[in-house]
């Protein structure tokens, strides 16, 4: 969590501004996560939460209503359904995956079965609708529901394309919307509407999470490839060699002459990979300049998530949300 | 189907009376399991809305609500509601089962792979969200998300009390009223609400909708030990060789004395199954007049749901209901 560093980091700040709501937060998903009947549910569960992860997604929603001046109790309701949302999603996509290891430690499916992960993951969806049908506020439970169909697609979508050398920048756009940015940007839109603000700041709360969603993806499919796997906890090439088409691997794609396009549909789409396969995929990403390029889009978009949050009034929330997104994209500076 | 038969089985009866509204709820489930992005959604969904089934939980919404009088346009939002939250589970308890065949048909996990289950699961129960939502009736939202967090509980509860000899008839009771009842007394109940019924007939629409539901399990794992396979499409002791500790096996366990007891532990709880396993259970079941003691317990559950609608006012539909009721336990008689 890194709260034992110098809490200068956009995040620990928010974390900082937030305690109180955040531990009403962390009371709330705790009572939610259990079950009367089925121990296995909160044992599956609280391997997961017990993990960490920064809990960025229900802080933006906090911060959203914080900085729209909400003051009743619905905020933190909407808080923790955002996090069993993801932490529902992460169950189903460690199945998706078969991932061995999540946050550094071995995950769910492993240590138990597929089954308990699906089905713990299906409780948790369940539990998060009850927790929004509980604000009784019928536009946040559209936004939510749309947003979980949007977060199911995008999944459904990658199945498909993650492999299909077609996969072009509009439909890794689409996916990463479904997969990351949807959640990202109902946290931060139902933070509005909950605090009542006008519409035009429900939008730019919206086009916020949007963006910094889509940024912070990027830059994850960024790191893959070169990033400090110390600090990341990933290998490097971990998507290239899971057969992913990120964004860097687009780039690449769509400059490949006639033989670097061969060795992408041996090596992604047939998924026939051996020695020396991934260090000639970075050398053909170094020679597209496909990295950089995919780093100055992570930077654009960190960018517009900025230009959206600027048209908010004054506060001292909106200038650690504007910290964030460079924050986030600083990661592959 | 059965539709080539003489109508006078009761679910055909409602489905006539009730098939101007099915007809809209076929017309919206089509539309609202499209997917713009990914057409594997339709593709899987299709496979399984197409094989058919008796579509007896929508069916149960339309009704309850036109017994109660409703005019408005929401019964139709609501029965599709449950038949997706119901295909949803189906899916994902195929991948749970490692099921091969479903209705008659290889399952969407062999035909596609476990990600599609569990991810097109995931799309149906946000649609199925989506769909209540827009009905704008809180109370309806509250019931309906309560019963996808008992469904998933009763689930996980499943996973761990299936093969454990402790469990008696009253933790059975509780996976059965989350694997089946809440959704069928969830289906009843909504129709109630959505039509303003009083308190006190909504009540009785719920209690109906959970006794023919635990019925209709208790018979479902009845058949599975003495049904005419050509008839259920299922073989004789698929519960016993899957190692299903069901309530015909719970009563013989209860009465077992120390071998018949060592039988059961080798068989379900390590599931040391050899030739002739199966006929030494039928015996024992047979010894301990288990099998008919659990036809008495679905009896006497047929009419528990009868008593609680026939305090509803006259109506041609209560008289099917309570038909309904009848006919799910005459499959053993």
């Amino acid at each position: 969590m890194g709260l034992d560093q110098a809490a200068t980091k956009p995040h620990e700040a928010l974390a900082s501004v937030l305690a109180e709501d955040m531990e009403a937060v962390n009371t709330l998903i705790t009572e939610r996560m259990a079950s009367e009947h089925a121990p296995r549910i909160p044992e599956v569960t609280a391997h997961l939460v017990g993990a960490g992860g920064k809990r960025l997604r229900p802080m933006l929603t906090l911060a959203a209503a914080q900085l729209c001046g909400y003051e009743g109790p619905y905020h933190v309701h909407l808080a923790a359904t955002v996090e069993f949302i993801h932490t529902a999603t992460l169950l189903h996509d460690d199945v998706v995956d078969e991932s061995a290891q999540r946050r550094g430690r071995p995950t769910a499916n492993l240590l138990w079965d597929n089954k308990s992960s699906v089905l713990v993951g299906d409780y948790l969806f369940s539990r998060s609708f009850q927790l929004m049908t509980e604000t009784g506020n019928l536009e946040v439970l559209r936004i939510l529901s749309n947003a979980s169909a949007t977060i199911a697609e995008g999944e459904v979508l990658q199945l498909t394309a993650a492999q299909d050398l077609r996969t072009d920048e509009s439909v890794y756009l689409q996916v990463v919307r479904g997969k990351t940015a949807a959640l990202f940007s109902a946290a931060t839109e139902v933070g509005g509407v909950i605090a009542g603000a006008d519409p035009a700041h429900v939008q730019a709360l919206f086009d916020y999470g949007d963006a910094l969603g889509i940024a912070f993806q990027i830059v994850d499919d960024l790191l893959d490839y070169q990033g400090d796997s110390k600090a990341t906890g990933k290998n490097v090439g971990d998507d290239f060699r899971e057969r992913k088409l990120t964004l860097p691997v687009i780039k690449a794609v769509a400059k490949a002459d006639e033989d670097e396009r061969a060795f992408w549909v041996r090596t992604i789409e047939k998924g026939k990979q051996g020695e020396g396969d991934l260090d000639h995929a970075l050398t053909l990403l170094d020679k597209h300049a496909a990295l950089v390029e995919t780093r100055k889009d992570a930077l654009a978009w960190a960018e517009k998530a900025k230009a959206a949050i600027a048209t908010l009034p004054e506060h001292a929330i909106r200038q650690m949300l504007i910290d964030l997104a460079d924050y986030v994209v600083a990661r592959v500076n």
